[in-house]
């Protein structure tokens, strides 16, 4: 336990006698417990987050069983207080979340290369299952933008849905019962910090540059053009568009698109404008589809170029349970693009699920929600739907129109059901035209400008991420987009936890609180002792060696300048507060610090060093080779033992020269 | 700047009377000075790596010259002071060394799968080079094995040895080329930290593996099998031992190459016994081979099955730059592996020259070796030498052979030379067997089993990434196995970096410090007050609300427990003093939890927050949010706060229900 003196230090110079009170806590340190094993803590980690709340023992069995089934079917507990007048609300919010809800699912079917009636049928089958075991009252449930243009472009890439649409429609199924799979899993095992490791500047970034694509995408019918790419990328979009401009377009589907277009803006401003309009916004899009109709059946300008749904089959949901593909051959791509489509699928859901939540100030329990998302999807896959989740501008629509319980949900989803039995014949001559613009009247609410500048102000490396995903997705694809969005979001972890940062500390006048002197310039440094705090949360092989070199540099710059001061600094306090956690190589680098600063004369001491820290010390045998003496609860107690001990050697003659 | 109090709190009970002291020291920290931008620390960062130095300027130009000259050319500085003591011991060092590389070298270059002479021919320029340029005094330069295996098994996967070996031989040179040309490129541009993500727990594993890997290689040579797999794994080695055993083997060569590999061994054990003779172990293996080739010659053992070197190519070192091939056939594959050979032979070298250097107790600069090592592989290249670096086995010899300067290395290189002009045709008949126990004999020098064990004495993860690289090498490949190591390195970083941990604090007694409950049990909690500390370097998108949700439950639970104590919980002080980096969705959560608190009726301190966190706070309006008051330069400051403003309370009567 003894420790090595500098030449000019002799063995009955330890600061112990000096500050028994400190030596007394510096006892407490090294006599702390162990900390947890590592495998203890991910035991307890991993039951802490798969058994939740299960402290509360000994209830009678069968109140057991029905708060599992409450807890599963929402419904059940809500359902028995449910009244008229608020019926009467939710069938407003419904029908109106219908007229919105049956166009925008025909153009996300059209996005996914699906013909126009399994958008619909996405529309009748998840928003019921939701409704039974969902519980966000605000979220309307069905086809999404973003979910469809990732479906098209994943599996596009495994089957061509021009040569043989069966199949593709097959895999799309298959993707959407790995999906739900997915989503019911992470919610069954409480993994829903999942979905958090997609950052929300990725999130943002992602969003609008899908935003784009989706509307660039849009531009396939707006302008009629019948062969159109199957990538997403800007570069391959505009390449298409400019190609068929050369060739062969259809100007009259662009002026229908384009007055439509205009029109559901101008209703939306209004509806913005003057509150008591809210349905204006929400009915324009069934509106514009049915006076569109109207007019190509009337001077039948589907005959001049204008491009119409044509076919859309009538009828229930048909059964998809035999559709499904577990073949060896797509399986794998399936899983891939499955899981792909539950995390970008609950991201979104669950955002937009969580504000409208909190703001009624509720709360809404991620992994309960995964788990309603994903039955409806494994239930969607076997009723002919495709991937379904929350909608975003839907849910603003149902939110404005005043629903007050996710009843809303299963009126739009009745609505659209009797429309598949009885209107579907109607829907003949609707130009694709008006579907384009559909969507893109609901693209601006994916762009969000203003959570961009925020991050911006607040972080620059956060806005990185963001464009990094926006122009990932734009000139590469939606995949590229995500990876290089996760990638450099852990690289900026890495980066950060390993960047080897130390700051020198003064004491902070009239206190015994040491700062850094460049954060807090009223704190002044101690003459003869330097004291640096390592600012890095884990000491290890990444960065350790390169912050006892920087440690050792700057210590003879510091005593190069400061030659005429003939002292110099004699001892070094490191503040090892942030380490919190050190490994084989950090703790070598520690040794080899200790020794050269010995050998040039310098006593080192470690102030407060952590848990884990001061046990890996005593494990490697560091405490007894810097001696005992010479660590400290806290930078304060370090430097008053320091200090009296060159009161100490002062008064010994040791130090005058 | 207003706080929204709770139900309970009424604007004029804010603590800010209560303390002034402590509200002017967190005056101090709202108005510190803004961090520098992360464009700024990475220019500083890049200028202090890049630009070491550059402060002691004015200095005549000659003499500046004559610095960078020595600098570059250290035997430049010593040279002077050489004298003919130190070349007594240099001579009989360099000689003792020069007898164990000659075999050395040509079982190595066999590992290669290149011509015997290659090996030696490695041993004669790249020493002459480092000569000139390294700083090191013990280590010895030549082929090693690691870096002949890690060649041979990446160039045999572009080129088939056995069908074009000049082609082969070509894309070798190439790749010790690039070798060079990265090396010297790390220590122009201060790199040298590159080295350093190779953790030393990932070195023992790997090199740990790597020896085992290279044992099995010389049952080739040891059973005199002929046709052998190119693959390195465990498995398939062992398979094609197997198979050879069965069909064509030749006993003799084993029974050749044990008795001498006893031998070695014997002597190794004398060596180390008594000091005195510790040339025997070093004298051993040239011995041995002059003794076996005797026996061959004079029994004519190869004709009975014992494998010959046969032809061995004499003469001075070919030139070989016309041999480089830089068609864009090979040349990304060539500069892949030269990259990976550069970081293992680098590390493999500053280690082996460090841990000698540390002995005698001078500093070895590893950008200076990284640029000394680099200009030798790229001369090496032009001279037909395959990549050299410092060998562990022979720098041992060389020390314990007492040299006092790198002279030991020229004396070695000339003595190789000689024998390359004069003795080749002597070495005809030495068996293979011999060469490959050899090589066996220098393999346990390589497998550090007592570092294994303290890596796992004193981080268990450590030990993880050891083995994760030990049987990566094993049972996959030398790539997988550092592909393995690397990734599970920095995957820990990770892991532990957003590892969501808390800690609830107690002050200690008789201080105004505040611990861990659980590291410290003398801690104690104070009533009313929760102080939660984040055990976290960055509250990011991965852990933020995770973090939130297990305060806010831990809250509700604590609640829970405590009914009956009444008053509860009121206050709840957040220790920020880890939390080095907060992104966008860690401000965000910060706001969400403190409007969750303030609607249970709890107040939110925020003690501590470090440099970018109030930085990052005032950018986000949080500051502004939950009021300036209730920030604190420390646990203790907000806990004196709480408890007066508690007092305050108290008499006022608010609190007494």
């Amino acid at each position: 336990m003894a420790t090595k003196p500098a030449e000019s230090f002799t063995m009955e110079l330890q600061p112990l006698d000096a500050t028994t009170a400190a030596s007394e806590r510096a006892k407490w340190l090294l006599s702390s417990p162990a900390p947890p094993a590592p495998w203890r803590q991910v035991y307890s980690s991993v039951r802490e987050s798969m058994l939740p709340g299960s402290k509360s023992a000994q209830q009678p069995r069968r109140s057991m069983l029905l708060v599992f089934l409450e807890g599963l079917f929402p419904i059940l507990k809500w359902g028995r207080n449910y009244k008229a007048t608020k019926f009467k609300n939710d069938l407003l919010a419904g029908l109106t979340l219908a007229s919105l809800c049956i166009p925008q699912s025909i153009g996300y079917a059209n996005l996914a290369k699906l013909d126009p009636q399994y958008g619909l049928y996405a529309s009748v089958v998840p928003p019921l299952i939701y409704a039974l075991m969902g519980s966000s009252r605000e979220l309307a449930i069905g086809p999404v933008a973003v979910v469809s243009l990732l479906l098209s472009a994943m599996v596009s890439k495994v089957v061509d849905p021009a040569a043989d649409p069966t199949l593709y429609r097959r895999i799309i199924f298959t993707v959407t019962f790995f999906t739900g799979a997915f989503q019911a899993m992470f919610g069954v095992f409480r993994l829903g910090f999942l979905i958090d490791f997609l950052s929300h500047a990725a999130v943002v970034g992602f969003m609008g540059g899908a935003a784009i694509v989706i509307g660039l995408q849009q531009l396939k019918g707006l302008l009629g053009i019948s062969h159109f790419t199957s990538k997403t990328d800007v570069i391959s979009v505009l390449g298409a568009v400019v190609e068929a401009l050369h060739h062969q377009w259809y100007p009259l589907n662009f002026v229908l698109g384009c007055s439509f277009l205009i029109f559901i803006l101008a209703t939306r401003f209004i509806g913005r404008r003057y509150k008591k309009v809210f349905w204006l916004p929400a009915v324009a899009p069934l509106f514009s589809v049915v006076l569109s109709t109207f007019i190509v059946y009337l001077t039948e300008a589907d005959k001049h170029g204008v491009k119409i749904v044509k076919h859309l089959k009538g009828g229930l949901n048909p059964i998809s349970v035999h559709q499904l593909d577990f073949g060896a051959q797509h399986v794998g791509e399936a899983a891939r693009i499955g899981l792909i489509c539950a995390l970008i699928a609950l991201t979104e859901a669950i955002a937009v699920g969580r504000s409208f939540a909190s703001i009624k100030g509720y709360h809404l329990d991620g992994n309960k929600e995964m788990v309603a998302m994903g039955c409806m999807n494994i239930i969607g896959s076997f009723t002919s739907c495709y991937t379904a989740t929350g909608s975003f501008s839907r849910t603003a629509v149902n939110f404005s129109a005043g629903c007050e319980t996710v009843v809303s949900n299963i009126v739009m989803s009745i609505t659209v059901l009797i429309s598949l039995l009885l209107f579907t014949k109607l829907l003949y001559y609707t130009p694709l035209a008006i579907l384009a613009s559909i969507i893109l009247s609901a693209l601006p609410g994916l762009i969000d400008i203003n959570g961009a500048y925020n991050i911006w102000k607040v972080d620059k490396l956060d806005f990185l991420i963001s464009l990094g995903a926006f122009f990932g997705v734009l000139f590469g694809s939606i995949e590229i987009g995500l990876l290089i969005a996760v990638g450099i979001s852990f690289g900026k972890i890495i980066l950060l936890s390993i960047k080897p940062s130390t700051e020198v500390l003064g004491r902070l006048p009239g206190t015994d609180i040491f700062c850094s002197i460049n954060q807090f310039p009223v704190a002044t440094k101690i003459p003869g002792i330097v004291i640096i705090r390592i600012n890095s949360g884990t000491l290890c092989f990444a960065n350790a060696n390169f912050i006892r070199e920087r440690i050792l540099k700057w210590l003879s710059d510091e005593n190069e300048t400061k030659e005429s001061n003939k002292a110099g600094i004699r001892v070094m306090i490191l503040d090892m507060t942030n380490v919190m956690n050190i490994d084989t190589t950090g703790i070598h680098a520690m040794e080899e610090l200790h020794k050269k600063l010995i050998s040039r004369g310098i006593e080192l001491a470690v102030a407060n060093p952590r848990w884990e820290m001061i046990n890996k010390m005593k494990a490697a045998k560091f405490v007894e080779k810097m001696g005992a003496d010479w660590i400290f609860l806290s930078v304060g107690d370090a430097v008053e033992a320091m200090a009296s001990l060159r009161r100490k050697m002062n008064v010994n003659g040791l130090y005058a020269c």
